[in-house]
């Protein structure tokens, strides 16, 4: 396998974007990777692009041919392809890139993720995200997702002694991280009584510990490592991509305190990349909900289990902190257009790999890792990403 | 990048299938190519999954997770991705699943295609498929998908003479086809004449130049050619894989009479393969209505523009000609469960190339070839294979 580097990246501002459609947000993104990388259009040998459901949410199929069509790419019939696994849509389409380079069929990649939610109402839009969960077996008997979280979040208070304030302290370490990032859909600092006090939603979550329904595309562009010199100074090594599946529904997990495709796609990964979880000083974790940010933490190996909660209201996940969580402002803050989230994860770790992460920089980042999640964890995918010294 | 072989491949009947849901036929296709390919379960690494719009068709998306786990796989957590680019979701998968093979980081791959649309009606049926085209500058305006290829086969008649009997022999060679097929949706002969009268359903298009609405999985096992004899005594090669991107909508193309990305693909796929149109013996070609195939053969090099419909009035793609297309019965008669259609065109020629096509057989068959689109000509996927001596 040929080695794969990140040599730009693109991404719109997250949020309730009533003045773009899905395919401006899909172009916008990949137009300022393209720039990122210096790239003439001519250069690209593919496109993949992350979207959930852009049927149910805009009656459009096909995105892949849509966002190569309207970026002018189908001019040269580049192939476009687009990969879905709800949550985690955006860090497959990644890991399908990575392999078109890594496996010699094409050079310069580009990798998108756009999703345009805003158009339905927010309860169409719990309807849709509930297309990632078992149709069958959750969602038929109106289970939706801040039902199952609430659930998740029950049985780990039961079993850990997690408190309500704990896994509350996430939204606001991400809402204080998302306050630093421009393109972040909340920019605003909240209080812990604030989300302890937020709207109950399926309790024990309210308002406060969801992910905002969100518009928003992101975009890298790779190539092998060895011609990334060609286009930038500060290219970003891929060490790892790796991806787990496990069952669709909660019901037939043995436990619901863990997401053993976090695990398994963690050890994958760090396998890969022959590193451990000390070695990271960044993370981007799927904070779907509050809870999934402290299953997440455990699930990789950087806290043990059961004791996520705990590390994350002691500050162990804040910007200064010897690792530092969701610099983004993760889902939570940042915003969560389900097929760009997997990609904006990247986007961050590269920017900070690089240095280029302004007000909310870790300081002597060298390994970074995104945790991108299908579902309430069927499908997940981890990628390592280092600075190339 | 290393080369890849088909050790197993295995499908459903076609057809309206009342009893069997999507997860039963994604399944069913699966486990028939992995007990094909002699495997036992755990030899898998991963899976990649063609399916259009299951999100339209049954309220459920993150399919590759659905058939990971009701198939058993989600308990070695092993990777599942789907892929759609609506009709060539199938193909695109097959191709996905080639690079994770070729690039080294899988060694089994099961690539299948499902898609369950007979829940739905007719007319909803229509409105899901038109989501192919641009949602915004086509179907917003009423285009549905058999309109546009009438519009398609108006033009063709214009430009070059193709008469309505010659695009109605298509149907009627699919047919003969489909007779010879077990599997396919319609296994009974129909007269040119029945295929003149059939119900006008888009002008000069009538019910039997359409492919059905159906429902159907097919599935392949990939390895790494140097390890296929270990699992079968007759492995097929993958000589080439290729796709290329065109404009979503019609109005943006030179010409309603050719699809460029179906030429360019297989330019791409030919050059791979170090192979001429000449050398292929069979092909599968796309024919969701009968003058997408007579574009097909033309495009892909078979026949000079604009004879394409001469030439199927003639024979000269019938079995038993040098050319034989379509043997399955192709999308008309087989039948058109849209994301297994590019996976089932794979098993077809896999079975013709190992000589186990029965009373369809096509003699002496060397090298196949399968062409697979999206929407009108978006997306075009072109795969060649070949008898391993």
């Amino acid at each position: 396998m040929r080695e794969v580097a990140i040599i730009g990246v693109g991404d719109t501002k997250f949020g309730e974007l009533w003045d773009m459609s899905l395919r401006d947000l899909g172009i916008q993104a990949g137009l300022s990777a393209v720039y990122d990388a210096n790239l003439s259009g001519d250069e690209i040998d593919a496109l993949y692009l992350g979207n959930m459901s852009a049927g149910k949410f805009t009656e459009q199929e096909h995105i892949g041919a849509l966002i190569s069509d309207y970026s002018g790419l189908a001019r040269d019939h580049i192939p476009a392809t687009r990969v879905e696994a709800a949550g985690a849509s955006g860090g497959l389409a990644f890991r399908q890139g990575v392999m078109a380079v890594a496996s010699g069929m094409h050079d310069i990649v580009v990798v998108g993720g756009a999703e345009k939610m805003t158009d339905v109402g927010d309860t169409l839009s719990t309807e849709i995200q509930a297309m990632a969960a078992d149709q069958q077996w959750e969602t038929s008997f109106g289970a939706t997702f801040p039902a199952l979280h609430a659930m998740i979040a029950r049985r780990h208070m039961h079993e850990y002694g997690t408190t309500r304030e704990q896994i509350a302290s996430v939204a606001v370490k991400n809402h204080k991280h998302g306050s630093l990032n421009p393109k972040a859909q909340f920019q605003k600092e909240i209080k812990l009584e604030s989300v302890l006090r937020s709207l109950p939603v399926a309790e024990p979550l309210g308002m406060f510990d969801c992910a905002p329904v969100s518009d928003g595309g992101a975009a890298v562009v790779l190539c092998p490592l060895e011609k990334a010199r060609k286009y930038t100074d500060t290219p970003v090594k891929v060490l790892a991509s790796a991806q787990a599946s496990d069952t669709l529904s909660l019901a037939n997990r043995e436990s619901l305190c863990r997401f053993d495709a976090t695990t398994v796609a963690a050890q994958r990964a760090f396998k890969m990349a022959g590193l451990e979880p000390k070695d990271v000083q960044l993370a981007e974790v799927h904070d779907s909900y509050t809870i999934s940010e402290i299953l997440a933490i455990e699930d990789l190996g950087f806290f043990p289990k059961g004791k996520g909660g705990q590390a994350t209201a002691d500050g162990e996940t804040t910007l200064g902190s010897k690792l530092a969580v969701n610099t983004s402002g993760g889902l939570k803050a940042r915003g969560d257009p389900i097929g760009a989230t997997g990609v904006a994860q990247v986007v961050e770790l590269v920017r900070q790999l690089r240095g280029e992460a302004d007000k909310r920089q870790v300081s002597g980042a060298e390994v970074g890792l995104a945790q991108n999640v299908g579902g309430t964890g069927a499908t997940v995918v981890v990628q390592i990403l280092g600075r190339v010294n």
